[in-house]
């Protein structure tokens, strides 16, 4: 069986308090070297924010990260989306724009990590949640993270995936994980 | 300029009962002769329930409607996805499943609204959301459409995007007509 | 069942003599009154060229005409690819791009019509040919239409697909609706 | 920089005379080595045939490689599109079907090498082609690589894309990789 794959996905583009941030970064960093000691795969949208905090540190550590990019090539990555090709060590190139994007980004993952986020982090997590994913949902790193609860009241629809919540990111990792074996 | 594409995004399988689905049934047929009636193109995601009632109103009222199919053929919308093909005058395949097909579906609409619907329809709406349309949310019309509001506040962030609310389709359309303009 | 859908495929910047310019007009018309005639609808990919004159004939001629954009809004449409709106009554905003494009364009034709074209062209063929659709090259148009019949030599293959030639418009397409039969 | 990613297309299903299947075998073992030996990131279609053979003896020799999968998940690649997923170390799934893929495939690679193949390959190198890639045809591969110079001639015109001819894949492999720099 191929290595497991985690996507990571969270707001891009935060502009958060210092203190804010700095917390956000410890949990980035435990979530990245989570991935990396579990011997998964990192997958983001290619993109910056928490995502690529997670994906630094997880290949800092060892692992194998790879970044699905809204953009059709190399040029456009860097020039018209003003994304990062030094996030992941595997950069695709769908050409479908953010949201064509987000729908390979899912699909390609085995578990889902919903870290903070606003619409675009939504977006990930209703394609994951519909497409049966094992999601996990990382409590207190705020945005979006903090109401798939809620979302979930609204939403309430049978479906195969699994959503594990825990404010710890390696004990959220290890429940999906567990959530991923019998597939 | 070509004829405005209203999109109608909600829930495809509904198990609703009986009078609640007499309820929206009459809101659907309200709201397809209203794009009719305003010379408006309707388009679907080629799908069942409460977006396929609004489509069939809308065509019986002289309407152009149009559907965006998750399947790749005619063959496998009848047999795979188990759609109709009478629902639109015109189909169109695209092959990249329901989420790939959301996609296309809001890319092309002028106006989005949004009718009852679970997680695929909130799919929809945040594609809408981020990428910019105008988006009419029928309130009272059940299911994610009920709690928009709650989602916006959750996702506080710079948009072109244009959200009316109402629960009187007529004025709903009408709103989200005027919002248009100047585009 | 829904109205035929009969895509026309071929060169989207032409720079011709005047006097080949013509020639390929008149056939353009030609393709063009036979689809309205029939009761087809005209699917193109949203583009100049040669479609855009067969659409525009459909279109004159009282046929449904509906084009696939590369783009993914009205603006890009314009601003980006630099592609008419006025040539088809319905655009389909796809934002994959012109090859993402293509495989929607196809996939949703009941019969491909191969008018002219180089390798954006050839594309479409390929896909037509391997999804099994009912083709008709349009001898003496030019391009890459002029050379199918060596392609198909190369790429001895099994498929579904069904290829006739002529250079007869009205001929190509009633010889393709009788292949369509059946199916 | 990022690591170069170097694409193989092919004909996955090959019925081939076994002593043909050699010949074409010991080509393969020697382009995945080559890859391997420069460096280079292997991407194919997570298909069979002779990208998949050229796939793993790039992985055999230590190179990191890449499948781009027609399906929408793991489950779906396996049981209805019958391809292995043992073949890349990462498989992305983007549910698209295998035109969609192809496009996908192709904007995410560096280089491009057309291995054999009939119409799939003909179509991916099409994309290659008007996508301004840097493009090796291995000359003595069969099928539609040996047929690219015709296909060249039917198709004169502008290009960023740069084609190579070789029938040796280490000189192939360098010349693409020399043609690529002051990209």
């Amino acid at each position: 069986m191929p290595a497991i794959k985690v996507g990571v996905m969270g707001a891009a583009n935060d502009a958060l308090p210092t203190e804010e941030r700095a917390r956000l970064a410890i949990l980035a960093e435990r979530l990245g070297g989570a991935i990396a000691a579990r011997g998964c795969i990192c997958l983001t949208g290619a993109t910056t924010g928490l995502p690529d905090m997670v994906a630094r540190a997880a290949r800092r550590n060892g692992a194998l990260t790879i970044g699905i990019s809204p953009a059709s090539s190399r040029a456009e990555h860097i020039d018209r989306y003003r994304l990062p090709e030094d996030g992941a060590e595997i950069i695709v190139y769908t050409g479908f724009g953010l949201k064509g994007r987000n729908v390979i980004n899912i699909r390609s993952c085995d578990i889902v990590i919903i870290f903070g986020g606003a619409t675009g982090t939504l977006n990930e997590f209703t394609i994951a949640y519909d497409e049966g994913k094992v999601i996990g949902v990382l409590r207190g790193s705020g945005g979006i993270a903090d109401h798939i609860h809620d979302v979930l009241g609204f939403c309430n629809k049978p479906t195969t995936a699994r959503v594990f919540f825990s404010s710890d990111p390696e004990a959220l990792l290890d429940n999906c994980l567990a959530g991923l074996n019998g597939r």
